[in-house]
């Protein structure tokens, strides 16, 4: 049963991740103190301490928070598999997938990943895993499906699944690591960049 | 003409970089000083300060001298204009790209530069232009120059560059962004996923 200590623990607990997450996106994690979460946070330094009992195990929350929201994408993947119209519904994920990853606050997140990979390889590499392979292996396992239907015709559907997914994300990504929150893509030229990704795709992968 | 003077002034500015960039890449940019650089380089701190005014003019150079070896591969995309086997060329390029940008130095470079993209907006922009860029502008010119000459058919060759440039290289710089140096992947391995990005590559934009 969630009694009312719980819901007000959990509403700290989210304001402190919050806190912490803009704070580490704009001054770098060491850069960032844990005084400066509780007062962003506008809570006690012993109730941050009571909740993440160091800073590391907050940076580990909030990407482990970041890569839970790749479920629901999974489950788009998923449905894929059983398609009608294999070139509309690939397009509609690829624009989706786009979307989904090309957000600020995403990208973000992995430049302060990658800038932390080296202090925190366990971190990095469990992100990785739960991310970035886990939406690879559900793109795989779609395309193996498609593949047994007889809609695309492959040998290898992992690398199929990195060509899919670079095809699409690749180029507006690069740029955001470089050049951090890049507005210069419109969602016209994020969906153009999805649809161009299919056309390649498909042109080297459709059965037909 | 190249004095005695100007060739050890030249020999301690190469050690100061070098000394630099290794202390980079292992503690990170703010945790190295100058201190340290001169005493891995073997030279006094008044040494390093004459040639370089201080630690963001050294990374700003060390950047620099990074995107300075782009100009031999951009040498070989031009070769590839004339080629009489675009199959095989293409192949070849492939196979040199990847090896060219799949190295743990420039790997690391590429890390440490995306952790301080923040901070010096300016020497990661510069990069960007001089060396991604500069590499995805080259292709672009060959691909519409092979479609002038009837061997490609695209209509947006700075989309199809990205295309083969993506296709060839994101799945192993992904991962190294993450996990740093990655011996996973063999250089067998490499080729493979060069040739397999040619082969999706030519299927969707070969005239053939």
């Amino acid at each position: 049963m969630q009694t009312p200590e719980d819901g007000r623990t959990a509403r700290k607990r989210r304001a402190i991740m919050e806190a912490a997450t803009e704070l580490f996106l704009r001054k770098g994690y060491p850069g960032t103190s844990m005084d400066e979460i509780a007062a962003t946070a506008a809570v006690s330094k012993q109730t941050v301490y009571k909740q993440f009992k160091d800073k590391e195990t907050l940076f580990g929350a909030i990407i482990l928070n970041a890569s839970s929201k790749v479920g629901l994408f999974v489950d788009a993947v998923d449905a894929l598999r059983d398609t009608d119209d294999l070139d509309q519904d690939l397009t509609g994920l690829a624009r989706r997938y786009i979307t989904t990853v090309i957000r600020p606050e995403g990208l973000q997140l992995r430049r302060l990943l990658i800038a932390e990979a080296d202090r925190f390889p366990e971190v990095a590499a469990d992100y990785y895993r739960r991310a970035p392979e886990r939406t690879i292996a559900a793109l795989a396992a779609c395309f193996q499906r498609l593949a047994a239907r007889g809609l695309l015709r492959l040998d290898d559907p992992a690398l199929a699944a990195g060509h899919f997914a670079w095809l699409v994300l690749a180029t507006p990504m690069d740029r955001a690591m470089f050049f951090g929150h890049d507005d210069t893509q419109t969602p016209a030229e994020l969906e153009r960049l999805a649809d161009e990704g299919v056309r390649v795709f498909l042109a080297a992968y459709s059965a037909r």
